[in-house]
């Protein structure tokens, strides 16, 4: 088996995980995967949702758009259109409620921090890019809040961190790029926490069925992926 | 651990198909899940959408719809809300990839098979149960394409069913009914050809992390179940 | 003149009513004209449209829907196309207002009472099937605002029940299917209490202008199927 | 009884219909019943809608529209909400009906008349003058068509009117503006053709149920209404 | 260089300003410039919008729309597409700012005036009509307002009127009609105080670019325009 | 007068053209005004909307939009609003007009080119940044669409740049930043050629109006600073 990318079965793409990207938000994170760059920016404001006030408890939430040119045929702009599209809702939804499992909601007061994840250039793996950086900008921006006094201590986190792993000719593959995804024969996204247990675990049979055993195998590689990504989050976190 | 419904752990509900439970849709039938019931009509169009045009292949896509008050407390109607929620979203593209796993679409010719989950009573599974029973009615469908000359003979189908498991209490169990649902630390949802292989496998870490170990005792879990909805589909499909 | 159906000119479908037919809704019908099937649910929420807070009246409000394939060519579905159209507007306005006249809106507290009536099988007269179904669910779910203590006592209820007349190849006929709803002259719907006045009447020639006499002639034939109604919403609210 | 308005029983408002309203439209008339005054345009455009395509018929169809501050308090625009309302679109599938009666559709070619009636001032009875308007204006329109040669001849059109009447402390009366319809008992709409046969009827109980009689206290008082519009519109033509 | 409109360069069409032309609205004024009629209400609400509250201020704001066959051809009906077009709110946008200019809004209270400008017949010039009949519309609602009690005091206005200019054929050319507009080479509106000074001054260069010479010709006979509108203006409020 | 930012009145930010910013689009440009960043896409597709089908002409047309925390307090996404405001559509539509004075139209083939403009980090003046990046994307499309054969030869292309003057404490300033801009008294943008011919000049007095001298000494400062534009976009189109 030749990956397409000419990487190795187990080779990540280059990552980059750079802070402080944009100015104005209180965590803002460019995360490279390869070609694949995600601008990921944590907003907070003050107040939660009707089915959270008066409870003392925070928020999180994720939007999740790409610029219209992010991907080789320019897309129509979903603000345009009038609406957002099945997969950027259902990819909203995952990073929203992978970042919920980072931070014990109780710990942010009545707080909401609004994640954006928002793709300038697309090359395969944009949600777990999204989820890696994300949460880098999360930490960027809870440091914030402390900072200014809207918490009084900063809460502790569970890292969360993402890959894609696919079944590639027969093999398990990590972090597929555009190419390497669309011939896949299986797709699975795979969330952890830098504990070891997995948050989400999304695997489609895109050609064939999946066996339990190339399941395993796929997970297997995932968290060798997973791992790096702690290792790179927590360098980007302690510059 | 005693589950909320009574049941042992791997217990399913008592499910119920019943086929030609409308008059008009090509393919129709309420499947229940003990509380859960959904109506799932399969309708025949010639034509395909755009990106197939001339292709001589056929398209099967999926909508998902629940009533307002399908569930515990009245929910607003989507139609009159103007869209669509994520959740909806993301459930009708899981039941279109599902049943576009059971039939070759080349072997449609160039009709399209529109299927119509709509829950009218809500109790857990609905997802599960829609793909359990679309299926039924997807060869109910493929029957009628038959005897009305739109496909010269009949498609092979490989028959899909689909469960949820779930950490209850620290321990695996079967379709999970609402408030099992709502106390669970997991939600899988697994989907399964009759051959055995995955077609998808989608696991959420509600309260806690779930390990590889728990991970493949929900997967043999899931599979038992669906072993029992693939009897019970060919039962429903031979009367 | 032979009707389609073969029924006589006064004849009506075969009406079931099925009360308690989901779990969730405080009341919930499934109301059968013939091949025509409505879910009728009314679902209680304490609280009021602005325009009556603090007031101490109460609202009734219906929504009206069709599943996608209730008819003989799937429709798109209105969620979907992101609005509900003319047509289910109209009835939906109907709908509320024929229940409104029902009962004393003053004497609800200030609760509002959620109607909304599904179509699952489409054929013909699903307007007035529907507001006959429902006011059995008003009723069911004004029993269940007694039991809870939300109102004092059961209000005094004025029983409302419509039915379709059309002219037929010069003849008035009841309650029309829609073969015959589709070749008929003239479609008149008329909606009465059980005191028997009118509520509603709304008569629109289909092919040729109808007269004075004609008109008289179906508002005589519906009051004869009304009562048929209202007849066997007693039975149904008695058993 | 005495009428807010101070007129008789059987008396309509002053009754005006201005052709030649505006200069772009083939047809182009200001109708004003009283205080109610209405823009009715019929505009002539090649092609039918897709379910008529080929069929060598036309089609008229109508939209309906005020401007924001035609009545008592400012409304929102429906173009800034984003959608038309229940009562809009109702109204507007009523004059469209009622406009499709006073002309064969086969008389007119493949090709459309969209007749728009747009108030820009209300006082009661907004769609009754929108249909006797938009008669006049059809009629110009054909003259338009016939002129410009996309008809041969002139098609034989049965004229349509249309006025309110309903029940004010007991009593029937004729042409309701908005103080007596607010405190009228019943509302009723009656379109007919100049051949005295009924378009459409729709009467609403608004406080009390109405009797068999008091609607056809009401038609006959509608009937006389209506002759005195046919002669108006007739003045208006012959001039 | 001729005209199309047989006008000398300089020369304005005609001008209307009818006040009091709808009953409902505290300022209504029927603006024509030569064939562009635009009706501009004035209405008065208490209160203002969010950003506002609890700052003793109060607001303007417009909102533009136009007949569906105001034009030349049949536009279709923004509500009924289900949005405002770019053009729309860019026009309405600057007839908002234009009129907040004239007020200074601490002198309004905590009310808010809406103005609206539909225009009924379109010949070019809609935007400048629409703000010069509006600053008419809006001293008569400010004038209801005091006798009203919902202010103490007439506010100062600084009269607001606009004009368009262009370049036509080379030349510089007053208030241009749509023949003239459409074969212009420049379009510039112009909003003036009646102090002399500018609000706004949009040029676009239509088919070449222009000069800073010809922008200052034709500022020059905007001024000429628009001075001419004033006089029309206190002319009409004196009456 | 000491501007906010520390400048000279007629001192530019710091300017940068990256060139080849994102790798699908046909052009890509990041365009840095100092702190406003906008990333400048031209995607070339074949064929031209509706209008100009048949015509041999081509199309330019242009989106703009913000990542939600592009600026100091974070926006509602428009996509998940359901659509785009007056201020974007008013800026898409001058960045379209502006292009499309850079090339003749027919020298395009039926081919579109789609610029869109999407801001990442806002500091004032975006809509002149993103004019001025735009033409560069566009003459990187052009060559694209030569490479390809799409078009025969390289269409003469009038460069076009764009800047922001305002009235800063009563003297006129160059190129506003976001600070300066709200607390100017006036804001002119202008758009020119490099043949020094204007294209568009929109100005808008915010707090008191502005003199015909006021505007002069605006447009000669506008002048100077976009003439360090052109010859920015010569550098980076020569490197």
């Amino acid at each position: 088996m030749k990956r397409p990318s000419g990487r190795s079965a187990e080779q990540m793409r280059e990552i980059r995980l750079t802070r402080h990207y944009t100015r104005h938000a209180e965590g803002s994170v460019l995360v490279e995967f390869g070609d694949t760059k995600v601008i990921c920016t944590a907003s907070v404001e003050s107040g939660v949702p009707r089915f959270l006030r008066g409870s003392g408890q925070g928020w999180i939430t994720a939007e999740y758009g790409m610029l219209p040119r992010a991907t080789g045929e320019r897309m129509q702009r979903e603000a345009s259109k009038g609406k957002q599209g099945g997969r950027t809702l259902e990819i909203q939804r995952l990073i929203g409620r992978a970042l919920r499992a980072a931070v014990d909601l109780r710990s942010l007061g009545e707080n909401t921090i609004y994640v954006d994840c928002d793709v300038i250039q697309a090359d395969g793996g944009t949600r777990t890019a999204s989820i890696t950086g994300a949460c880098v900008a999360l930490v960027d921006a809870l440091r914030v809040m402390k900072q200014r006094g809207a918490i009084k201590k900063l809460p502790e986190v569970q890292m969360i961190a993402a890959v894609s792993v696919g079944i590639y000719q027969g093999e398990p593959v990590l972090d597929l790029d555009y190419p390497e995804d669309s011939a896949a024969d299986t797709d699975l996204n795979v969330v952890m926490t830098d504990k070891g247990g997995f948050i989400e675990v999304q695997g489609t049979a895109e050609a064939a069925p999946f066996s339990a055993e190339e399941l395993n195998a796929m997970l297997a590689l995932a968290r060798q992926g997973i791992d790096q990504l702690f290792a790179l989050q927590q360098l980007a976190l302690d510059s």
